[in-house]
């Protein structure tokens, strides 16, 4: 009955939630295998964050459990805290969007399969068919998305909202948890977005806040900079503005013109992107308005 | 007669370029020892870059010289170019502008001295006095730059003209081939830069087009980026936009605040500026529109 | 007729080598793209090392290029150069050698149907069979390595020796030009070696010269390093000492055990495996006694 | 009667630990600000390390904190726990020992004088009297280490007995905490290493465990390494052979010789030797065996 847990919450921060979180914890068996914790002391009203992993290996470890929850909630009432208690050895099931790009797929497909990221890739969803052999090869459904619709006439708003419907439709018969943009290409409508209610994953291809929107490689070529960077983030309803989880940079030179730049990105973006789901589905960001905590 | 020289140039991309400037230097016995070249080959009129260090080591080094430099004028005719051709043994010399913060000043006074940068730091100017300890430490002159000036009202406009033109008065006074602003904090106006007619550097404390302009590091903080940056541009009229030199970055996490990126951003500062001054002295940077080419 | 070539060359250091190989190609209609340099300067016996791109794009393209070849053979007496000159547009072909993990060969065969490396895996040889749905995947062939050789007793060395000699057998099907060793985790032996008289290419889990030979990560955790490497280099007979092409590092902190550098080091290992391959197949190493001359 | 405390303590693994911890500083009224963790779960004796820093701010302070003591020594009982805990707003006293280097001992005096390093530097020992005036400047006691003792016979053991005789009696004017090797490039004996008792940092210029020794510059220039480091360590009486506390590294290529290297590896020299001073100072290191855990 061996259980392993993780715990995240925040809360406003105040004197004695740390032993109070402990204590329920030691009180029902548990053993403290990790910990991390954060105060944003400096400003006005000071919040607290906080991820605990640990082990109920007793045979109680279902009852203790159980009593473990109880307990957090009586601290909702003391504390304020909001928290997410977590199953360590549960999968979290995703959906991947892509586009024709494959080199975010792949790397997750391989992390996943390789058991560097502990996920399961539920489905692929994307509006052209070329990755679909990928999909094959992992065994993993592919979706594709269609974009001529019997009886509508080729209003694009029209298409984008069937589309976005035909998405979550599909999408229902998987249980999904969170959702990964690989080089989906195209932008959510904040209807599709508020529908789906789930947490968005994105990669964007420039170090964000610099180049946002479209053809970010050719903006950090003609600016002439000499680092081009990548940034995963959770996607919100303004474009590439959403609060940012991991970012990584690449040192490039003038040999690379925005081709160049564009090959070189991909290592980056890439690496960010499986960093930042490997983040997630170890339970290891917290929200903190437009930002983001991270016990790496 | 031993002569080290670098020659750098650039012009519109034309085959027999390489050929011809090889030509020159084998004719006149000359050596080289180190090259690189850069062509803009994927744009429409795709322009030519190029270093070149040799030596000269007969005893008609002299002549040579005078003879390479002959026939390098009438390569302006054949193919363009625009050259610099200067000797390696000869140190620059930099006018310093620093204001109170005294990290960037330090690294580039402590590189110099221990030989790392090959320079000669001619001034120092500042519009506050505390750092003049430091300056007498290394025996360089500190000229303070008054802003109280008998007669006048407190005009802000006035105060700062008749700042700069005290500041090319006693600049006037060295031998000045480049200023460096180390932190100077202060925009400097259109007028005086065209006035001064000399390549400015400056550090910003940010990854640019990132958090341009004032408390870059409150910009930082305030999105939430996971890694920040530093910037060595060259300065033209518009603020923090002139042609990058060199940038580098440093991982940072929710543990720093606004100060603790200032104090994590200090050490990349100083490092980035210490390498875009070495880069400049040596010779290895060539401009290209608002862009730079870096043989580094 | 549009040709793009690639020359290296290394000779011992003498005035007028670089003006006499410019010349050469500036008379026969040559356009060099890209050109990089070196001398050892400092030690007694200084060599130079170059490599240049150029473009024959006029209608007597191979014309030209027949005599190029031929001054530069009459440069082998007078400069004593060792070159070599390839086709830019002509992919390298390479044996991929492989044992039962697979991250070094996704990260291969992706890079090369991506199109980020110029190159053609001609064929795979493993000692296992678990990899060859991958191969199968990317259509490459996929050679299983027997280690059960009829009529012959079990004795080891005469196992690895009919292997050897199957390898040789079954390699001199394809024109294969360089091996790569992509984890193969099995030593060569100094017969075989010689017998393919080819470049070995090889990825050592570590950054050598610290943690050569077997189970590195476990040898980094139990020295407490803070930082891990990878090291891609040619093979030669003494076990992970030949010339290094390039290495990598990752930091690593107390969480990580054994297994976890395992883990995280994957990542460097494929990223430099890649980029060493990249470097050969782009003509961009040039051997310098038992270290490399790599022109990035 | 605001405090600021920081505990590390290190036990065998065992339930409860942390529970048992937070309670005693819950019912002392102390706020946790931070808190780190670490057990060494995959091994067959685990162990557990911990470092929390807390806040006791009501008008018992001082009494909170005589209790918290006196608790904390009872869990020496139960859980064998060792532990230190240091008052956060307190100095600890640094000796630095030089020789004629100086690029690591400005590093520690000028992010010790701007704050970012929160340590008292005492005085400095040295064998030569180059880095007098640096000293003076910071007004720091420099203390000249004799290699001259009257009536002595020239006798190198003798020698470097009087020379430890006399830096022990030097020191013993001082408080000193701990003591840094900032490019001393002497050996101690473990005689002086057992009767100063005190923590050594030393900064050795390689990246161990490759090139310990003599001029691990040339040996990196030999092997042809693409990457050369720097290590900061505790000292223990084998030569450069301590439990390792920070490293860092920086990218070579062809073009640095030996020299090269020496100048390019200063920079991460005194950046390592800084950071490894500022995780002590901030009692974030705690030795595990011959290894650290670093709560960085």
């Amino acid at each position: 009955m061996n259980k392993k847990l993780v715990l995240i919450f925040s809360c406003p921060d105040k004197k004695g939630i740390v032993a109070a979180v402990s204590k329920i914890l030691f009180e029902n068996d548990a053993n403290i295998v990790e910990s991390n914790q954060h105060s944003t002391k400096s400003v006005k009203n000071p919040h607290f964050y906080m991820r605990i992993v640990f082990e109920l290996d007793s045979i109680f470890a279902e009852k203790n459990l159980a009593n473990i929850k109880i307990k957090l909630n009586e601290l909702r009432n003391i504390f304020a805290i909001e928290y997410e208690l977590n199953d360590v050895f549960v999968r979290k099931n995703a959906a991947i969007f892509v586009s024709k790009e494959d080199h975010c797929l792949y790397e997750l497909l391989w992390q996943t399969s390789s058991g560097d990221i502990f996920l399961n890739i539920a489905c692929i969803f994307s509006n052209h068919k070329v990755l679909s052999s990928v999909a094959n090869f992992y065994n993993v459904s592919f979706i594709y998305i269609p974009s001529d619709f019997n009886g509508l006439n080729n209003d694009e708003i029209i298409i984008r909202h069937m589309q976005e419907r035909f998405i979550l439709n599909e999408m229902a018969k998987y249980d999904i948890d969170f959702i990964i943009l690989a080089k989906y290409m195209r932008v959510l409508s904040a209807n599709f977005i508020n529908s789906l209610n789930k947490k968005i994953i994105n990669i964007h291809h420039s170090f964000l806040p610099s180049f946002p929107g479209a053809k970010p490689y050719h903006q950090a070529y003609e600016k002439g900079v000499k680092i081009i960077g990548a940034t995963a983030h959770f996607v919100n309803e303004k474009l590439d503005d959403g609060p940012i989880i991991e970012q990584d940079v690449i040192r490039i030179n003038h040999e690379d013109d925005a081709e160049g730049l564009k090959k070189k990105g991909k290592i980056i973006e890439r690496m960010v992107l499986a960093r930042a789901v490997k983040f997630f589905v170890e339970d290891r960001i917290i929200l903190s308005g437009n930002k983001t905590i991270v016990f790496a």
